[in-house]
């Protein structure tokens, strides 16, 4: 089915060609002549660590980021705040434009663990085509040379999300290059901090309103449909983080001298965590789904109209069942998770050793819709805590706590973020963007919000304007873990939507 | 309450001391003159690494220990078989002896995990206390000048098992240097493999039946009561492991985009192992207890006497509750266990990342008492794991495995002992046991079986013997796990208790 897929795409491009907006059709022409230098300029981007909270390395980021526009033309510049991961602003104004749009990426990067990687995650690695398809490390071709159809660079925010910026600044390059002219003012800003959350960027966005104003925001962040058909998003959902630690004994204990006395947390966490879902992998956290807006009428619609792709996404991705079927992952992303992103108590593998540990935690991220508020929702799944018996506490529990309390939990909430929202997809810009894209990409999925989390409400509550996610990532990148990859076709393909958008 | 115990303990040697037996006595003697020598080769077995799996250093312990009993004139030489890491023997023949004792502890040593050790595990630190109570590093006391009472050897294997062998040794030096005449043949057997589960002690001892051969076997490892009072137990619980791992997606996924339909392998771990107790900690297991050999009135009789020191043991380790309450925690280790001692899926703290995790995994430990198969309780854990719906599959799955089954579990056994044995108290030789150790230090307590692991039945089995565990460790000695330290005046005491036994 992939396959299917897969050819379909390939044909669609080469029959849609001669209909390809001119703008799109000159781009693809630039690129081809000029692969080697964006290669080269995107391996130099990517070299650079970007893992959030590496603030040093950030900061090295966003100043290569404005010497890049620069170059361009572009009048750039750093703006933040106090304590703050700056965001990068750019700008091309069009003389007598009559609106803005603006460009948003993110520079920054999930934390990443080395050892897990085939080669490290910050000396960007071209190979052949995939992994997983036994892709091999191979060189940047030589200028004139086409890369085949699956060759992927791998590196941490090769996918997410500095390709989308790539190819924001290579589309700047080819209409430069061919004498396009504009008709709108735009804007670019990079973020930071999505990968935390955008903590700053509402207040950041809110003490610079003018500097940011725009008629429409175009994010460019996620990866497009997993039938390779363009995906465009009308909204995102949030997420927010709940950390959680409950106790044994003081220090982990010998667990044939304690072992079925002393109270062992890896079970008692076992059991807090089964009490989240019930067995249809629904959530029971009380009032958890009560504040939700529905979904409309176009929006259901849209859903019923994506390509049907689970059957496919489960043999590529080795799974025999997935969870809340017979649902479908399109329709589930319009729902909140509740996930479970990580789970340690004691050791496993050779550094195993016979005890009853001494804590156990959960990393635990919850995915949002229009209508949840993100502090109310951590405060629910703390007061189930509580119904499960825990004595909760927001710091470390002392001596004194723990021998009082049979059973103590430690919640570490996450920074809230601001809810998550959806564009109207009927908005009379919205469809000017679908006929754009579809122009140069052929049809595309559209959803009511992609599963993923985007500052969306961080945008457009500040500066009172809508926005549109416009993805272009592979869909297996591996964001967000290791081996992280962009299929180069994807950036090639990326840089003639980008052109397109920004001549509308 | 402990305070008291202490006190107790404080008084009673002093008191006793007139009326504790010569060869206690002069051993004490001894000890006090040669603190500093026995301190100093202490500290240079504790520096080489002990790890089980680090058959280079565990084989350059061995190599020490010979030399260290050849240096005492003790008959010393390696014994092994394909595989195995070696079994100190030595032996010292008593002419006109009626018969022979032999004198069992461990060189080996848990994994270590570095990062969580306050001074490196083979870096043998001397502390003025126990780090919980402020303990300082203190230099090795010049000669004559004795060590405060709470001074603490901190090292991997310090308390758990070397304290033992050092004791016996430096028991053997204070028979000599005071001319004791022995009755008994004496023989030593230090494992090498204790901390594996002893996998290949019984083939030694059966390929050696005449060289281990004895009337009896003292088996000192495990700590002395948590009163601080002797520990006599006549039996232990044998120990058999599990490790389960359980699947989702190939690959770590981002949790927004396929989070609530990617199934989340930590969630599904964490219902399993919640599947295996009821809400009283009763594992719920099919025949888990069906073939425990029921204790016996003297054996229930030996448990109700036993001092109760759950209530400040609960305050010790922070506990604000135990499993299976009200049971104790002297009745709780008569019964088998089924522990966590590891669990782990993604990542916590700084490493955790938006993803569903690909995996999750947990070690499991079960305490077997007398009765119980451990390969057939091995065998009904898995058959549990099957009836929770899982494919069970002894190597990792591979991607039509997983494909086609909706929860696939890879469950790998750990090598199954003999199962666990238990001496009956009444005994004339064990009888004479506890009289030898009472008259050294005072009233002990008396237990049917430790709750830890040792390999008595790989010792009984072969040779037709008995064996009886004589421990001199104190009880927060941190063993299996970081910290892991030895009371020093454990040892001190533990010198007397080998020096009485090896006179009887």
């Amino acid at each position: 089915m992939m396959k299917r897929f897969l050819i379909l795409l390939l044909v669609i491009p080469a029959s849609l060609f001669a209909q390809m907006p001119k703008v799109a059709r000159d781009a693809r022409t630039w690129r081809q002549q000029h692969e080697r230098p964006i290669l080269g300029e995107f391996t130099a981007l990517l070299s650079v660590p970007n893992v959030t909270r590496d603030r040093t390395n950030v900061r090295h980021n966003a100043e290569m980021l404005v010497a890049m526009m620069q170059r361009r033309g572009i009048a750039a510049r750093l703006v933040t705040i106090e304590g703050a991961n700056p965001v990068v602003f750019g700008e091309l104004v069009t003389p007598g434009a009559k609106r803005t749009i603006a460009f948003y990426a993110h520079y920054d990067g999930q934390p990443v663990d080395e050892t897990e990687w085939a080669t490290p995650p910050f000396v960007p690695t071209l190979r052949s085509d995939s992994l997983e398809h036994g892709g091999q490390i191979i060189p940047l071709p030589p200028p004139g040379t086409p890369l085949g159809a699956e060759a992927r660079m791998y590196a941490r925010g090769s996918g997410d999300d500095k390709s989308s910026i790539m190819a924001m600044l290579a589309a700047v390059d080819a209409l430069r290059a061919t004498g396009t002219k504009l008709h709108s003012n735009i804007k670019f800003a990079f973020d930071g901090e999505e990968e935390a959350g955008s903590p700053n960027l509402q207040a950041i966005l809110a003490a610079n309103r003018e500097l940011f104003a725009a008629d429409l925001w175009i994010i460019c962040d996620g990866p497009v449909h997993q039938s390779r058909r363009p995906l465009i998003y009308f909204g995102a959902r949030d997420v927010v983080k709940l950390d959680v630690t409950v106790y044994g004994a003081r220090n982990e204990l010998h667990s044939g001298h304690y072992g079925n006395w002393s109270p062992n947390p890896a079970l008692m966490l076992a059991r807090l965590l089964t009490s989240m879902k019930d067995e249809h992998d629904r959530v029971v956290v009380e009032h958890f789904y009560a504040d939700i807006v529905p979904l409309s009428a176009t929006e259901r619609q849209a859903i019923a109209d994506a390509p049907d792709i689970d059957a496919e996404l489960m043999r590529e991705l080795w799974l025999g069942a997935t969870e809340s079927s017979p649902k479908k992952l399109a329709e589930l992303i319009t729902e909140p998770s509740l996930n479970i992103r990580g789970m340690s108590s004691g050791h496993t593998g050779a550094q195993a050793s016979n005890v009853v540990p001494s804590s156990a935690t959960a990393a635990i991220d919850i995915r949002l819709v229009k209508g949840m508020d993100p502090r109310l929702t951590q405060d629910r799944v703390i007061e189930h805590i509580r119904r499960q018996g825990y004595f909760v506490v927001e710091n470390a529990p002392d001596a004194e706590i723990r021998r009082t309390h049979p059973k103590v939990a430690w919640v570490e909430r996450g920074h809230p973020g601001l809810g998550a929202v959806r564009t109207p997809m009927d908005l009379p810009i919205a469809q000017e963007v679908v006929k754009i894209v579809e122009s140069v990409r052929g049809p595309a999925v559209k959803l009511p919000n992609m599963g993923g989390s985007l500052p969306l409400a961080e945008i457009e509550q500040p500066l009172g304007t809508h926005t549109i996610v416009v993805p272009i990532a592979n869909h297996d990148d591996n964001q967000h873990t290791f081996n992280e990859n962009l299929r180069i076709q994807n950036l090639w393909d990326g840089i003639e939507v980008m052109a397109a958008l920004m001549s509308m």
